[in-house]
């Protein structure tokens, strides 16, 4: 699929953020929309990205005990509606299946949906699952024995969103939802952390992508959850996006559908919960906290090609002479783990292959000429500082190897300063209607009440991101930056995508 | 999740080869019929099984150059139509999403579909993804520098089958499908045929399964596909099951959306296709291939435990010691790759634990009692043959992948021969109709018209599951079994699920 790319096509950070965001996507082969209103397609760079994220959480989900298991596409309407919160937050945005059958229209010329195979019971496509896994949990758990229950789904989910953009709000996207069953409220709500904790660390060590780990306010909670925890993280232009969250869930689902257990002593107990999520929306957090006005800027641990050599040569037997020793190189670095790609098409000149591989965000860029080959030198190329050095042959795979864990840890550096910089304590209402305008988040003291919350939220478009729990010392006590009233600490304030 | 089991009420598959299944794959714990009609439930302990199948069939999709990328779950109702042979195979069985909206209902007691969020058009549950996929190639096919192109996908697909068995035929079901672009004719039909023998591949190494390669005649041809080629096995009741299908579409799609390419002369010419798909429904497959009336027995390619160790002991003293060596020995077979679960739950007698891991079909499982301790040997048992034996502890791990490799070309020579001894060359019409009672495949001549082969499945429920490509010599002349015309080859009958 070699295209011509312009690379003045990819606008500026600073022109347009989002309109940069889209370019991006795009031109870099991540993704795109399809021909279903909110639904994109996944090209397979940007699913070969995916793909290693899925693989190092499904790892963390195993090391912390969970297993996989698949439960169904659709949700029964009834199902929906057993928990109260939950289906108000739902039933808005849902894909509903009513019917089983196409038949030829009267006209012979198309088809239409058979209105006599209409389903009894309308099917709703899931938003999420915890309605058809607490009913399939009710037959699974009976006594303490069978707890805690620890599985994950990878799945796709459809929420029928009006306003889509590409994987930071899609119709359908693919995700991977933890649901998990505990004999008591102390050991759910320790899953529930515990795995907000394994969210921040794939972020900050796999993404190189500082996050923020809180609890939400109860505006901000999960429908039908009593505690969200969340990971926050900060964009270039300063907006937080939420990159994944987990809830305890109390025992709203197991009341809803009935989930009992024997517990030691022989008597009934409800089952306490937590549900936990991460999805696709990660690839927008990836790209928004790293990439510049070349492109893409993937941290070397999610990278699908984390080298990409490049041969300059004038003859045939020049290329040949190079690409023989790239091959050797490449062959080095497979007994490191590295991955390596040898772009000896023929058809494009160097300076086209540097700004596509540029674009496409691989790390590390590997030049050999002729003069370099005789000299055993081959110039070296870093995509986050943009940097050139020439190195020697000798040693490259170890050095390369080096490299790439500079890079991640450069990357996460770069981001937490950005952060760092980002973040100021407010404690007036005139302060707080300014600085919100410069983006980043603001610390401030919150009188604790949702109504507060909401008048916020209208007058700034800033919603409480979340209560820290790390990062930051919130404790102390203040005044509310918009009530006046006393307040015990400091949450995160900031304009959200 | 530990259960009572009554090893008893698996029943067997002499008696009822249908419930023994069904019965096989619940107690194994396998996957279970969900609240949603015909939509199952894929258990933990099954899908470790399925994504094992899964890992390696990418891998083997990788090496063979291809790529995944990810497609919207929903199609537009027109494009169904675009394409007339693929409508009429998928419209009858088709999940409808009408509306994207619920509501609270008037009564204010449940939620009802909101009837002012009908969706323009209808959105059809994918079924199978030519259509989506063609119309977006539309887009990334412009020239031959574009082809091949090589995508695969792993997704959920939806068919409304009015009866479902568990894995063999559900509603929905997990699925990878292949869908690949050409240049020319002759390079997508040897991609068709590449895949279907990796499939075979697949089937024969890990799944420990003799498959049968061949094409289907016209009537059992994929919708809108001009061959489609097969993998079909024999299960042991002797009726047939297509494990996995690979298509030549010819220029089918192609033409349906447009999608043409310039040549190297700069003409545009449409694009040749395949598609190639397998699914859960290998699990199916996989259980009635090798199992017993003692529950389920995996090769050891697939097995999520590859060996478990019970240990016999009076007191806690030797219970911690037996589990201490047992550690020892886990962690050796760690280093050969051996996956181990050592079984020390107190609550459950030694016979029980023996009984449970048969039925989930372990397939070596090691005792350690005191004496054994003491003298520096272990009882090794095979799951397959049921056999034990008194072993050293000395080079255990070593034997014990030994062990594995001879159990996994065990069940595969086991597969082969019951298969062999179920395979009979018939040359009546009056011979078929006794022998077709019998089970197995019938080599057959056959006349090559849809008629004869319709009137066979009429009278005998028989059909063809393929013209084989490999395993038998079936080039010859000879008379049609059932019309007497004159046949240049024989192929295969059998009933199927």
């Amino acid at each position: 699929m070699a295209k011509e790319i312009d690379n003045k096509e990819v606008s500026n950070r600073e022109d347009d953020y989002s309109k940069w965001y889209n370019n991006l996507v795009v031109k870099a082969d991540l993704a795109e929309q399809s021909a279903v209103r909110g639904c994109m397609v996944i090209k397979p760079y940007g699913y070969a990205i995916w793909e290693k994220m899925h693989d190092e959480l499904d790892r963390m989900f195993k090391e912390t005990g969970h297993v996989n298991a698949y439960f169904p596409l659709f949700i029964p309407k009834s199902f929906l509606s057993r928990e109260a919160e939950h289906v108000e937050g739902f039933a808005k945005e849902c894909a509903v299946v009513t019917h089983h059958r196409l038949k030829v229209s009267d006209d012979g010329k198309g088809v239409v949906v058979d209105p006599e195979a209409r389903l009894e019971e309308e099917l709703i496509v899931r938003p999420t699952s915890e309605t058809i896994i607490w009913n399939t949990y009710k037959n699974w758990i009976k006594s303490w024995r069978d707890l805690p229950l620890l599985c994950n789904q990878w799945a796709n989910v459809v929420r029928w969103e009006m306003r889509t953009r590409l994987f930071l709000r899609t119709a359908e996207f693919l995700w991977q939802e933890g649901h998990t069953a505990h004999a008591t409220r102390e050991e759910a709500v320790e899953e529930a952390q515990r795995m907000v904790q394994v969210y921040a660390d794939f972020a900050r060590r796999t993404m190189a992508m500082p996050v923020v780990v809180g609890v939400k306010s109860e505006t901000e909670r999960f429908a039908g959850a009593l505690d969200t925890y969340t990971i926050e993280a900060m964009m270039q232009d300063g907006k937080a996006l939420q990159a994944g969250t987990s809830h305890f869930l109390g025992q709203n689902f197991a009341k809803a559908f009935d989930v009992q257990f024997a517990n030691r002593e022989g008597k009934l107990e409800y089952v306490w919960a937590t549900s936990w999520g991460v999805s696709t929306r990660l690839m927008g957090a990836l790209i928004m906290t790293h990439s510049d006005n070349n492109g893409l800027v993937l941290p070397p641990a999610l990278a699908p090609i984390q080298v990409v050599m490049v041969p300059i040569y004038k003859t045939e037997e020049e290329l040949a002479q190079i690409v023989g020793r790239m091959n050797e190189i490449k062959a080095e670095m497979a007994t490191q783990g590295i991955s390596v790609k040898i772009d000896d098409r023929d058809n494009l000149r160097p300076g086209f292959k540097f700004a596509e591989w540029e674009l496409k965000g691989v790390p590390v860029r590997i030049v050999i000429g002729p003069r370099d080959l005789q000299n055993g030198v081959v110039e070296l190329a870093r995509r986050d500082t943009m940097e050139k050095e020439s190195v020697s042959q000798e040693g490259l795979a170890a050095r390369v190897a080096g490299l790439l864990k500079d890079i991640q840890q450069h990357l996460y550096d770069k981001a937490a300063a950005f952060r760092e910089a980002n973040i100021r304590r407010v404690d007036t209402w005139d302060e707080f209607k300014v600085e919100i305008e410069k983006g980043g988040f603001l610390l401030c003291h919150w009188d604790g009440t949702p109504e507060t919350e909401e008048k916020i939220k209208e007058e700034t478009k800033a919603t409480i991101r979340c209560i820290p729990l790390d990062s930051f010392v919130c404790e102390e006590e203040g005044k509310c930056v918009y009530s006046g009233r006393p307040s015990h600490r400091r949450v995160i304030f900031a304009r959200a995508y």
